[in-house]
């Protein structure tokens, strides 16, 4: 197997890149600098040895705790729970949550054999026992499994008395009722606010 | 910089891989076994130190030679220009073309400061100066670019007295007349043969 092949082959691995888009990267690899390929494969190893789940939330960091836990600023009452690391982001941007997170490392889906203890609910359960904890936001996608989840935690929580919210489902905003799916109109219909 | 941007910011230098693309990368890979990691890191490595242009037609190879150029059974007596060397792949696919190759490395492009002296053009003449070739098929792209390329080769190439001809322009083949551009449609009519 050619070097070309070789390189091809691992890109075409990663997830949106197919096998016409990992040659044409490959072959643009080798028109740049060979600095850049060193740098990319720098990067690739250093990801792996520096990074690591936080030991609290499991978002990912290079310390001991990541940087929303070690914020003192962060609101430590509210844990926001999450399908992957990658969701906080998305959530950070928004920058409207000022509280912690959970990253639960996925979502229940029998089919693909993952059950709750695939993921990080136990943990979860005693970051609420341990107290001072008093809502627990659950923002895992708004997807047939990630809903199951969403349900499964809720019920795991319910004892506990602590408040348990759901991230609400509508329109996405600057969406177009035109192109909108039906199932989405009627959970905003459903979930209308009056006025 | 963390380790996570830093590789996505690497992988963010790619053609038509974004900052939000490059992110879900860089997070899907963490997810992954740090073995495939490793092995695109060394792929990267291994690519730039085996892989070199082919000492006669300037397509890639792992040895002095590329394969095509080593390859007995090609007709020695046709040269196919192209602008780089994955357009090779292209051709070879299509599974017709039996003769040899000559990458050009580029296309001239005044404004961008790549004149006749940045592409391997001087190195085509020589080739064709050894004798034995019969034919020189220009296959740039069919953009302004690769036709100005094209006619200057051509007119290089015009004392010798061999064969140059230029690969045909046309509708694609599968595609609608309905949505194809109207210079596309132009040449398609022009270059139009009897039934």
């Amino acid at each position: 197997m050619s070097a070309i092949d070789d390189l091809a082959g691992e890109l075409a691995k990663l997830p949106g890149i197919g096998r016409k888009t990992a040659l044409r990267l490959t072959y643009h690899l080798l028109r740049q600098p060979v600095e850049q390929s060193r740098r990319l494969a720098d990067s690739l190893l250093t990801l792996r040895e520096r990074v690591r789940p936080c030991a609290r939330c499991f978002n990912l960091t290079e310390g001991e705790l990541c940087e929303i836990c070690r914020d003192p600023r962060r609101d430590q009452m509210v844990v926001c729970a999450v399908e992957e690391a990658s969701d906080i982001g998305a959530i950070e941007r928004a920058g409207e949550y000022r509280g912690l997170y959970h990253v639960l490392g996925g979502r229940l889906s029998p089919l693909d054999g993952i059950g709750p203890e695939d993921l990080t609910i136990t943990r979860l359960l005693e970051r609420v026992g341990e107290g001072g904890v008093r809502e627990v936001i659950l923002a895992t996608n708004p997807s047939l499994e990630g809903e199951a989840t969403a349900l499964y935690v809720q019920r795991q929580l319910a004892s506990t008395g602590i408040r348990v919210s759901r991230i609400a489902r509508g329109l996405p905003v600057g969406g177009d009722l035109e192109y909108a799916d039906g199932v989405t109109i009627a959970q905003a219909i459903a979930a209308r606010r009056e006025m």
